[in-house]
C-alpha cells in the first residue's frame, strides 16, 4: 500500500475543502453574519492541515493502483465530512458534534437526511454550507481534484472508478483531467440554469442559490422547514425536472453537445429510467388522485415524489407516508432504484437493474433451451461475464448491507416502517423515509450508535460499497 | 415439447393422489364421520381421471428433457392442490373453493398458511387431511411417484432436480428409484419416531398423528387454534427439536446410517445451520428475557420460534409478533434464510447463503489483490462458475417476485408489516408472518387477488421459483 501517496492526495482535498469553506464565509459577509469567521479559521486550519500533510508525504512513487484507489476514496470522504462538520459546532448551530457529523456526512453524500428538527432559524451561512456540500459530494470531490492535479499515466482512473456511481466508467475523453473539466462543467451549466429559472419563478436570491446547488447534487437539503410545500407550482414543477435531469447519466449531456443523438437515443438505461418514471408517477397519481383535485394535481405531486426519490433527491411537496400503502411501497422500491449510472443520484441503478434484468433473461432462455448460448445484451452490446459477475455481487453486498443496518437499527425498538426506511432511505441516499423519519420528520431521535450505523450507510451507498469495505474489513490491513 | 409424456405423469399423480385420500377416509371410518364418504368420493373421481389421462396419452415417447421436468412439476402440483381442495368445499368444511385452494396450496407447499379463524370445529378427516398434505408435500410427490415408477434412461434426474429444493441435487445412490425409496425411508421412521415421542409425553393419538406429520412436512397447521401454546414444555421441546431435524440435508441422515461421519462434521451448510440457529436464539433470548421469568424461559420460546421460522414450520408457542422490533426483524430475515438445502423445509436454503456468501469473499480478495486467481470453495471443493452463476440468479429471481408480490399484495392497503410478511410467509412457506397475518392471525380478511397471488408464491417457494416461472412466462409457449 501506497501509504504516502493517500497522505498525499487527502492533504490535496483538505486544500481544496479550505477552498470550498471561503464561499459560507462569504455568504456571511454578504449578510454581515459573524459566525463566518468560525468559517474562515476551519479553512485556515484546514489548508494548513492540507499542506503539512502534503509537504510530509512527499511521495517519491505517484502511482495509485486499484485497492488504494478505493481506500484513499474512502479516507477522504470521511475526513471530507469530520472538517466540514466543525464549523457547524463550532458555530453552535448544531452544538453535538455526532449530529454536526451526521448532517455533514448527510450532505457531502448527498443524502439530505437530517437530525435539525426545523432550519429557519439557522444562519444564512450555515444554511448555505448545509447545501453546498450536495454540491460538492453530488459529483465528487476527487473528481473535482483530478481536474487540478495530474496524477502519473492516467492512473487517475483508479480514483474516478472508485469515486463515480455505477457498473462501468466511460471515460468521455483520452485524458482524465479533461474528462473531469467537461464533467464540472456540464454540472455548474445545469446548476445555474436552474439557479435562474427559480429567480424568474419569483424565488429569492438566496434561497433559489441553496435549492439550486441542492439538487443539482440531488441532495434534498432545504431553507424551508416544510422543503418545497409552499412554492408555487412553477418553482415545484422546475424543481422536479432538474431532479430529473441531474438523475441522468452525465455522458448523456455529453453526447448531446457532441451531437451524438444516435447514442442518446439508443441508451437502454436513459429508456428504462424514463419508462419507470412515467409508468410509477400515473400509477401513484391514480391511487392518491382520492386525496387531491383530480388526476393533474395528483400527478404534480406523484411525479414529484417519484423524481425526488428516484432521483434520490429528498424535497417533498406532500408528506407521502400519509399516502396509501400501494404509494408507499412503491416509493420505497423506487428509493433502492434510484437514479442513472454517472449521475450525481445514488440507489441501485437502473443500469445495474437493466443487467441484472438481461441477466436473468438469458438465464431462462437457457433453461427452455439448454443448448442455446446464454448472451445478455446491453446498448446492442454483450454484456461481459466478468460485469454480469460483478453486478451480481454488488445486489447481494448491497442487500447484506441493508440487513445488517436493519439489524443494528432495530436496537432502538422503532416501528418496522421507521426501521427499515431509516436504513433505505441513508443508504440510498435519499433523506427522508417513512415513519419517524418521514418527510415532515427527521433522525433526531436516534441513538448515537444507530447515527453512526446510519452516517456509514450514507457513504457505503455514496461510495457503491468497495471503497468502504475495504476500508472496514481486517483482511485489507494485514500484513500479506 | 413431449406433451403426452406430461399427461401421463399428470394421470400417475392423480392416482397417486387418489391413494392418499384414502387415508382421511380411514380417519373418518375411525370417528364415524359421514364426511368421509366425500373423500371416497373424490378418490375415486381422482382415480378415474388419473386412470383416463394414462391410457388416452399413451406416450409412445417416454424421454423427460429438463423443460418438460420442470413443467410438469409445476403442473402437478397445481393439479393435486386444485384436486386436493375439493373436499373441503364439498364436505361444507370450507365452502368457498377459492379458500379451500389456499388451505390446500398452503397445505401441499408446506406453508401453513390458513384462511380457517378457528380449527377445533373441523372434522377429525378434515383436520387429518389439512396436516397429511404437508406430509404429502413436504418430500415432494413426484419423488414418491419416482419410488414406483420406472422412467426411461435415468431421466428422472430431471424431475428429482425441479421439485427438490437446494442448488444441487446429489444423487445418493446411483439408481434414482432407490434414491427415492431412501428419501421416504428415512422421512417416515422420523416421522413415527415423533409421533411416538409425542405419545410419551402424553399427547392423544389423533393429535399426535397430525402434529407429527405436519412437522415433518416443515407445515405449521395444527388441530388446536393456539398451536403449541397449550401444550407441555416437553411436548414443544420434541417439536423445536424435529423441526430442527426435518430442516437437515436428508443426505447427512444417509451418511450417518453409512458411518460416513467426516462427511457430516465436514458438512459447511449444517455447520452454518447450527450456528444460526444457536446464535439467534440466544440473541432473542435476551431481547425478550424480559417477558419471561429469565433466560431459560426465554430461550425455550426463542428457540422454538427459531426453529419454526428457519424451518419453515409455522408452529407457535408466543406470538413473536408482540416481540421487540429486534427479535421481530431478526425472525422475518430467518424466515428467508429458511433450511438447509435437500430437507423439507423452504426458504432460499442455507447453502445458499453460503454459496454468496464465499463468492463475495472470493471477489472482495480479488479487489484487494487483482492478480490472485478467483477460487470460492464450499467442503473443500472449488465452487464452479456455473453454480455461482445459478444462485445469484436464483438470488435475483427471489427478491424480484417477493418485490412484485408485495406491490400486488399493498392494493389491500394493509399495514406495511402485513404486507411484506404475508408475502414473506407464503413464499418461504412459513405460514405466519407479523401485523395481521401474525402468529395469533390468519389470511381471511385477504381479497380474492391476493390470496391468488399468495398462491402463486407459496408454489414459486416449495418449487423453487423455475418450474413456476417456465408455467407463467409467455416464451414457453411460443412456436419456434
Amino acid at each position: 500500500m501506497n501509504k504516502r501517496m493517500i497522505f498525499y492526495i487527502i492533504g490535496a482535498i483538505l486544500l481544496i475543502e479550505a477552498a470550498l469553506l471561503l464561499a459560507p464565509a462569504a455568504v456571511a459577509l454578504v449578510y454581515a453574519e459573524k459566525n463566518g469567521l468560525v468559517f474562515l479559521y476551519v479553512a485556515l486550519g484546514a489548508a494548513l492541515a492540507g499542506f503539512g500533510a502534503m509537504r510530509l508525504s512527499r511521495p517519491r512513487n505517484r502511482s495509485i493502483y486499484a485497492k488504494e484507489g478505493l481506500i484513499v476514496v474512502a479516507l477522504s470522504w470521511i475526513v471530507l465530512s469530520l472538517v466540514g462538520a466543525l464549523p457547524f459546532s463550532l458555530t453552535g448551530q448544531i452544538p453535538d458534534y455526532l449530529d454536526a457529523v451526521f448532517e455533514t456526512v448527510s450532505g457531502f453524500t448527498t443524502t439530505g437526511a437530517s437530525i435539525l428538527r426545523e432550519v429557519e432559524s439557522l444562519d444564512h451561512c450555515t444554511l448555505f454550507w448545509r447545501c453546498f456540500t450536495h454540491w460538492i459530494g453530488g459529483m465528487g470531490i476527487l473528481v473535482f481534484m483530478m481536474g487540478i492535479l495530474r496524477l502519473n499515466g492516467g492512473q487517475g482512473i483508479h480514483l474516478l472508478r472508485a469515486e463515480s456511481p455505477g457498473p462501468a466508467v466511460a471515460k468521455m475523453v483520452p485524458r482524465m483531467t479533461d474528462s473531469s473539466k467537461i464533467l464540472y462543467a456540464i454540472y455548474l451549466v445545469l446548476t445555474v440554469l436552474q439557479f435562474l429559472l427559480y429567480l424568474v419563478g419569483g424565488m429569492p436570491v438566496f434561497e433559489a442559490l441553496c435549492h439550486a446547488v441542492a439538487t443539482a447534487g440531488t441532495g434534498g437539503f432545504s431553507v424551508k422547514n416544510d422543503s418545497f410545500a409552499s412554492y408555487s407550482p412553477y418553482l415545484q414543477t422546475v424543481t422536479t425536472v432538474f431532479m430529473g435531469l441531474f438523475g441522468v447519466n452525465f455522458s448523456i449531456y455529453f453526447f448531446l453537445l457532441r451531437k451524438k443523438f444516435d447514442l442518446v437515443v439508443k441508451n437502454t438505461e436513459l429508456r428504462w429510467y424514463i419508462i419507470l418514471i412515467l409508468a410509477s408517477s400515473a400509477a401513484i397519481a391514480l391511487n392518491v388522485m382520492h386525496m387531491y383535485g383530480g388526476f393533474g394535481e395528483a400527478f404534480h405531486h406523484s411525479s414529484f415524489s417519484v423524481l425526488t426519490v428516484m432521483s434520490t433527491t429528498g424535497f417533498g411537496t406532500a408528506d407521502f407516508s400519509r399516502w396509501p400503502e400501494f404509494s408507499r411501497v412503491l416509493l420505497v422500491l423506487l428509493m433502492c432504484v434510484g437514479a442513472c449510472a454517472g449521475s450525481t443520484g445514488g440507489g441501485f441503478k437502473v443500469s445495474r437493474i437493466v443487467i441484472l434484468y438481461r441477466t436473468i433473461q438469458s438465464d431462462v432462455r437457457k433453461l427452455l433451451h439448454p443448448n442455446a448460448v446464454k448472451v445478455a445484451r446491453l446498448d446492442g452490446k454483450k454484456i461481459d461475464d466478468e460485469t454480469i459477475r460483478s453486478v451480481s455481487t454488488y445486489f447481494i453486498l448491497y442487500a447484506l448491507i441493508m440487513l445488517i443496518s436493519v439489524i443494528l437499527i432495530s436496537l432502538e425498538n422503532f416501528d418496522a416502517s421507521t426501521t427499515v426506511t431509516s436504513v433505505v432511505a441513508a443508504f440510498n441516499n435519499i433523506g427522508p423515509g417513512l415513519g419517524l423519519v418521514c418527510p415532515s420528520g427527521n433522525y433526531s431521535m436516534f441513538s448515537p450508535l444507530s447515527k453512526i450505523v446510519l452516517c456509514l450507510d450514507m457513504l457505503f451507498g455514496r461510495l457503491e460499497i468497495d471503497p468502504m469495505l475495504l476500508l472496514v474489513i481486517p483482511v485489507t490491513w494485514r500484513k500479506r
